[in-house]
């Protein structure tokens, strides 16, 4: 079994809000795995793994929003909703968005989609959710962040002028690369010259937090 | 409700199939519903509507199957699998396939997965297909279609060179596009010069049903 095929499955890039009660603020997470399912009514299927503290938040309110992020995202959002818990830290804080019917969506997305939801899929690690469209609208008229540009453009170094990581014509030089989110550095400063107070422009973790492999 | 918000929500594009018991043959269907849900075991979520005849076979079998498109497909492979229906005809006879673990997969496809069914969600008009991933393999090392390069390049008039659908500068030219799939002609001879048997390459229908916009 070679589980590498599952690497050409295609997604987006989302993030999908809920109300969080306890906190009393709307938090949200980054997610792939979101679909249509049926048109009339239109209803969304969403996957949230269990650690994820919006899963909670959907099964406690009964709703959640889902805002398409474009390419042009700008990767401190991905960093903020992607790979910090939203139980310790208010995931929309400085971050432009609005309230739509009550949820919390990105000001800077493709558009935006509210689902009540409607019936629930457990497997062993993650929820599927399924919600009813109760309201949606188009935003930014720019083109869906595919999950494959995220790993190729954002995640890792970009391939647009550079379609192979290292040239091995020449020297090998060390690369540094988080080892919270993967994201390898790629500055044209040296990266043991940057200051100390760097931190990962996709996770916000510090320096030291970079691997050089 | 602006639905077209749902629009920007990214897919690939597969087929999903399924040995039909009733009929003694393999069968498959095109879907862009198709996300991964977990790792540890790596199952697969696949949405298929009621009417479609993969989804009773898919039913009844209890395995599922996806070939993982690539940009490369022939038009027709998407005619037959996405707009004929597997009860009146063979969908394999005469596309390349191979049999992996007793389903049927195709070999110009970027790989494919194969599913045990675990679990289901019914909706109104689809059923959500849980899948637990028993094998899967690497095919060809190509770049998988996207559902949004589908509708761009393949369904409707390239945008290769073409940005605007018509060119408003020149006077307007009649445009011939498929009913049954939406397909617009854009070859080089004129729509109504083409011979008597020319045939919609992506659905097959005849020429008579294609209508001038």
């Amino acid at each position: 079994m070679n589980l590498k095929a599952l690497f050409d499955l295609s997604y987006g890039v989302y993030v999908v809000s809920a109300f969080d009660s306890a906190n009393a603020r709307h938090t949200g997470c980054i997610a792939n795995s979101v679909m249509q399912i049926t048109s009339q009514p239109a209803s969304i299927a969403v996957s949230i793994n269990h650690d994820n503290h919006t899963n909670g938040c959907i099964n406690t309110s009964g709703y959640f929003a889902i805002s398409i992020l474009p390419e042009k995202t700008v990767p401190s959002v991905i960093g903020r909703f992607g790979f910090q818990s939203g139980d310790s830290i208010a995931k929309f804080e400085g971050i432009p968005h609005s309230i739509k019917d009550g949820l919390a969506v990105l000001d800077n997305a493709c558009g935006y989609i509210i689902c009540k939801l409607t019936d629930k899929l457990e497997t062993s690690t993650h929820t599927v959710f399924l919600g009813e469209v109760t309201g949606c609208d188009t935003l930014l008229s720019e083109s869906p962040m595919t999950y494959a540009y995220y790993h190729k453009v954002i995640k890792g170094k970009s391939p647009k002028n550079a379609p192979t990581y290292i040239d091995e014509s020449v020297p090998a030089q060390k690369v540094y690369k988080c080892s919270v989110c993967g994201y390898v550095y790629d500055g044209d400063i040296p990266f043991d010259s940057l200051p100390e107070d760097y931190k990962c422009p996709i996770c916000g973790v510090d320096k030291s937090m970079f691997k050089a492999e």
